[in-house]
């Protein structure tokens, strides 16, 4: 049996029962094809196959390596490219998995946002597309206003417009959920009035409206005459979480973790082998159970015990809680997926399960399996 | 030929002519084995290759993968790893090296600064060792008046110590040079002291005094009885440097780029598909030269330019500054080596070298050659 305390370090590691959990209280609100899972956040096909299996099917994707490994994997009967590109090799590789399943098996939707990305899909073998708005967050999308045109030009062009999307990322992280629900609400009255606009110019086949992600997810009121419109939602994150999110009052748990070793012990700190390397830190500092994070090298952790708690030893593993996992995972090559991840963040060999020596000592938690990050890179 | 703007994008890029200026400046300073350059920046034995064929044969790791790497790419002479482990199997493979070629090809030292990592080198094949002092920051390191009870005991057990090492990281940016080099000096005083006690119980191959970066590679004054016996230097950034030591008075120039593309552009601003996931975000946002970056999302820039400079065009290129190298590099599988990087952040095909078409612009810039990122990981 592989524990925990068995891997080298560092390494991402996963609660399953979080996982589940997390899974399973999305599934309720969000229930099969009115979620589209975003792969962007896990890049794992592994990961995604266990959202397929509880219904959500079709999925949304940040770059044409995440849409063509997830066509490849067997999982591509309805993969969103919910980003512009204008690079054509990647639009042709991703038409090419068009044809190389039967039309049942795969099918890919791009998002375009002004003439040149939709004439670039048409001429490269896309055939469905979906019309991004700019729905208030200054990135992508185009103007409102000018929605029904783009669908007009991109039917012209022979593609099948199959609705709209608008991410109102800039809302995700409003901690006041009414002022969010206020605000959500505001957006996706833009976003549905730009459906309605395009569906006149498009065929029957236009029947999307999508938006969304783990901080809005249940803000699509049924009640509603708009939100209950919106008929996809974006979240990905939702399934493995991160203190980022976490700090916003949402039902779900933080599940991944990266697992380090204590190298070094001084006299007030300690430090282990997870660093920059292995952390996405534009959300800022990991923290650790019980624990305060002095700083983060290229490929170590400095940091020292709260409340008069002793110092770890050498040896040692602890575990870290990344700020945002998205670029984290896209740091690593596995998920190891655990049972039984301890509760604290610092577990030694004395206070923890009953060590043995440096550098194996054992720590809750059996690895139960192993999921490739294999959609990395572009 | 391939140019700047043929390559898949987001694409690392190196200038070659920078990349060449700042090794040339740093080896007029630090000749030969006066530098030992430190691998984890770019972590590639292309790159290596270049720093042995000007002289600098001996290197520094953070790593056992990249002391591993890079005694497998004919690069082991002398590889230090500036670091501390107690992962057995990786201490094991680090040894097992030194048994696969002659022991004139590959020698390993591992800093220890305990003695449960001096005992677990010992007992897993490594012979080599130096003794990694703290000579002030909160990091690893042994403190200073326990170094030669360390060192007697490593020689107990075997090990052969070659002498101290003692990184004054807290001081690489320093922004006044004259108070750095008090600084300095005077870290480098309880180094060199360190050195001393240890070299009385350690045999005659103790000579090494290794500390230093980028930030302080000129500091050690030849001149100075103490700051003179610093006979190694482990600065890595330099050849490729980043924003956040660009700040600094230094000779070296910012060698390395993002290259990104515009995907979408509004009203007031333009997004590149350049993001979270292939930039180090621990220093800050990036920059972008004539541009305000205004965030960064997992995949993508919003920008929009200075001045009342036109947007760029969807298709358009951008040069993105990262503004920390060494997480940047490890995010991505290749830096691509230019010629002629254009001068401006933002190149468009109107205003640059005479663009062709959306997607295919010409980008002052030829690639010549490709460096695999390969010491990923750990």
């Amino acid at each position: 049996m592989t524990r925990i305390s068995d891997l080298p370090t560092p390494a991402l590691i996963v609660d399953r029962q979080k996982f589940d959990g997390n899974v399973a209280k999305m599934a309720a609100v969000r229930p099969g094809l009115s979620l589209r899972p975003h792969i962007k956040a896990h890049k794992s096909t592994t990961l995604a196959a266990q959202l397929a299996a509880v219904g959500h099917t079709a999925f949304t994707c940040a770059t044409p390596r995440e849409v063509i490994g997830m066509a490849q994997a067997g999982l591509g009967t309805d993969l969103l490219l919910a980003n512009e590109t204008v690079d054509v090799s990647r639009l042709r590789a991703m038409a090419a998995m068009l044809n190389t399943r039967s039309s049942e098996l795969v099918r890919i939707t791009v998002a375009i946002d002004s003439e040149i990305t939709a004439s670039l899909a048409a001429e490269n073998g896309i055939k469905d597309v979906l019309i991004d708005v700019n729905v208030g967050m200054p990135r992508c999308g185009i103007a409102p206003e000018r929605a029904a045109a783009l669908a007009s030009y991109a039917v012209s062009l022979g593609l099948n417009v199959r609705g709209v999307m608008g991410y109102e990322g800039h809302l995700m992280a409003v901690a006041d959920r009414d002022e969010q629900r206020v605000k959500v609400r505001s957006a996706m009255g833009v976003l549905v009035q730009c459906f309605d606009d395009v569906r006149l110019v498009s065929g029957n086949d236009c029947t999307i409206i999508s938006a969304g992600g783990t901080g809005t997810f249940d803000l699509y009121d049924p009640s509603d005459p708009v939100l209950a419109r919106v008929n996809e939602v974006q979240a990905g994150s939702y399934a493995l979480m991160d203190s980022h999110y976490g700090n916003l009052d949402l039902p779900f748990e933080q599940a991944l973790y990266v697992v380090g070793t204590v190298i070094s012990v001084s006299d007030s700190w300690a430090v282990i082998d997870v660093g920059l390397k292995s952390l996405g830190m534009d959300h800022g500092n990991p923290t650790i159970a019980g624990a305060s994070v002095w700083f983060c090298s290229d490929e170590h952790i400095t940091f020292s015990m709260k409340d008069g708690q002793p110092l770890p030893n050498v040896g040692d593993r602890v575990l870290v809680q990344p700020a945002h996992i998205d670029p984290t995972i896209a740091l690593h090559e596995t998920m190891h997926i655990a049972d039984q991840i301890p509760a604290i963040g610092v577990q030694s060999g004395e206070n923890g399960n009953g060590g043995k020596e440096v550098g194996g000592k054992v720590v809750g938690g059996k690895v139960i399996d192993a999921w490739p990050v294999n959609l990395r890179h572009w």
